[in-house]
């Protein structure tokens, strides 16, 4: 099997398993336990914040959740719950994931008003807008650092200059940048930061949201009061420690990695545009992830393309994998401004550290041959049936 | 070590750990995933939720989250926020675990009425009470299955019984009940259903709540939509199949689990009772979970205690793991009716099927000793310090 969807989610480094081990077999205690126990275990998680914050030069406090999801949901409505006096105004950019844009549309149907920025075609927001959109009632901005499906690396630092001179908290889910670029929170001006353990070698069903600020954030579960009072609920422990070694191993690796997938994938991306015709690379060509390829191809259902490649042994995405299931068309791309034909052809190749260069060349052998057999039977693909 | 604080969390059985690897390691699809790798992921949900439902005769929908605490604030909030046009009047008792008493206060800040029924000397509630208390705006009752303090076990079925017949829905938390002793939901009549898997065996930071009937719940998370819609994030796979794992176990095992536990328990209070005068076992003495021990011992600290046994290798709790760190007296034996002599000398031991009779035996003697020390230095210790 070629795994061609490190942006869906990633398998775990040994290193990660072997650090947790020991926490899912004789270190069980319960951290909020007062005994010996329960203290280990409650150092094991001092130790992991630690790790969270290296990786990204953090200060403040790290928050540990469910995953990204919970994270986002805390970050936006802890934040703007607890700011409802001075402001209901929040920006974020139409290209978020579902798990910004679904706690948006809770929080307008509870009296906020919410700015979706437009993006360019090449998915980065407009800055100009952002500064237009904000009146005395902006309370917070919440921009991606990185874009899921295209891989877009968003101007962070200049959104975080607009929003310290007008005084406005910056949020960043950064889910897909943390561990392949560098994420530097204080250089950068963010006030909360978004991280998912399972995007970057880590273990599902753990994230972060990172507050650097002395910020006031109403929780969105309520309990025993762990995380500070923040996020109630036994914490997963083993989860958590695999996550800390994770940004470890990350901060680390962190060139090597990246210089490994983007090599690959710029291999990927010139054989796809040099032996493909009619294909196109979405997202900006320069400031993207390094392990992002994300194409159109003019004639073929996306869809029947991943089927196809799966067939093939070759596991590959059309978009986010929390909405594929949908059937939804992205809402990325319509963002973008690509028209239906170039929505609906498009695939997205997200690689990671255990790919190889053989890999991307059968990758490439299997997408020309099945690209064009999708374009034989293509209702609309004739005009691009060419050999 | 001997540890006696099964009720703050379980040692993960080696058959749950086994049945996870695979799941850390080669099969770490995403579940949303449409290809064969994030199939794969998804019947392994699947698989899970069957198990789940198995253990307790269950029907409708098993949502999985990041724990218990996360259930019982979907449940709650999720709810009653989608039944507020209905009525606003909520009913749990007043020694539910925090994860429902937190969500409750939080529902009285916006609007929802609830009362909390009181209990009596036996931490049993009051059923006139209960039925006294309905309104034509009660919406929900939730009463835990057993107590994590004392461990009484509620009266179910006569709970359910009242809530069916004025057509209210009916939560129970059976996060220390549930595996231990025979939950059938069908046969109880409970509508909503609290799980948590690190209580029985399986690993931190995943939980469960299944809604037997089609009952409208708003989501607390909102995100890619899955579980339903109901819970968004990325699933923790290896955690859920882990869960599951532990539920087949508990179901299978559960007659051999429960006579261990309780002939070990029972041996405990026996001794403790002819040993250890001015003792005194907390909860019902008969209806009440069979591996929860709880004691006064009059004229000592319960915090001292603890921390003397820790220092003996002996693991044990004051109460709720998840408040004691906070030192506030417990609210169960308050309402209860203990004063604060008796509430202040508490000890909790919870007992798991990994314990042995030489454990009970040496932490019977450990009892004694440190009990007759500390009477010795306590300033109210003086009149209990017999021989």
């Amino acid at each position: 099997m070629i795994y061609l969807d490190y942006a869906a989610t990633t398998p775990m480094l040994d290193e990660v398993i072997d650090e947790m081990m020991p926490y899912m077999k004789e270190r069980y205690g319960n951290p909020s336990s007062i005994h010996k126990f329960g203290r280990q275990a409650n150092n094991a998680l001092q130790l992991a914040r630690k790790k969270i914050s290296s990786l990204i030069n953090g200060k403040g406090v790290v928050v540990f959740t469910s995953g990204a999801t919970e994270a986002n949901n805390l970050a936006l409505k802890g934040y703007a719950n607890s700011m409802k006096r001075k402001g209901n105004h929040i920006i974020t950019s139409s290209i978020e994931h579902e798990a910004i844009l679904e706690p948006c549309r809770e929080l307008e149907k509870n009296g906020f008003d919410v700015t979706y920025l437009p993006v360019d075609k090449y998915g980065i927001i407009d800055l100009n807008a952002l500064e237009n959109s904000i009146s005395d009632k902006t309370i917070l901005i919440s921009i991606m650092f990185a874009n899921n499906e295209v891989g877009s690396v968003q101007p962070v630092k200049e959104i975080s200059e607009i929003a310290y001179k007008h005084d406005i908290v910056f949020h960043t889910d950064a889910v897909q940048a943390a561990g392949k670029i560098p994420v530097d929170v204080q250089s950068l001006g963010i006030d909360m930061i978004t991280l998912s353990a399972h995007k970057m070698y880590g273990p599902k069903g753990v994230g972060a949201l990172c507050i650097c600020n002395d910020l006031e954030i109403e929780p969105v579960m309520h309990g025993g009061g762990q995380e500070n009072e923040i996020r109630s609920g036994t914490q997963n422990v083993a989860g958590i420690v695999g996550m800390g070694k994770a940004a470890e191993l990350a901060m680390q690796h962190m060139d090597d990695y990246a210089s490994h997938v983007k090599q690959l994938r710029d291999a990927l991306i010139d054989s796809v545009s040099s032996k493909i015709k009619y294909s196109k690379l979405n997202g900006h060509p320069v400031q993207r992830l390094p392990n992002n390829a994300h194409f159109t191809f003019l004639g073929v259902n996306g869809e029947d393309l991943i089927i196809k490649l799966d067939e093939n042994g070759i596991e590959s995405s059309t978009g986010s994998a929390c909405s594929v299931q949908k059937q939804k068309a992205s809402h990325v791309l319509k963002a973008m401004g690509l028209n239906h034909e170039e929505v609906t052809g498009s695939l997205r190749l997200t690689l990671g550290i255990q790919n190889t260069v053989e890999e991307i060349d059968a990758t490439v052998n299997a997408l020309v041959e099945i690209v064009g057999e999708l374009r034989k039977v293509s209702p609309y693909g004739l005009k691009y049936n060419v050999t």
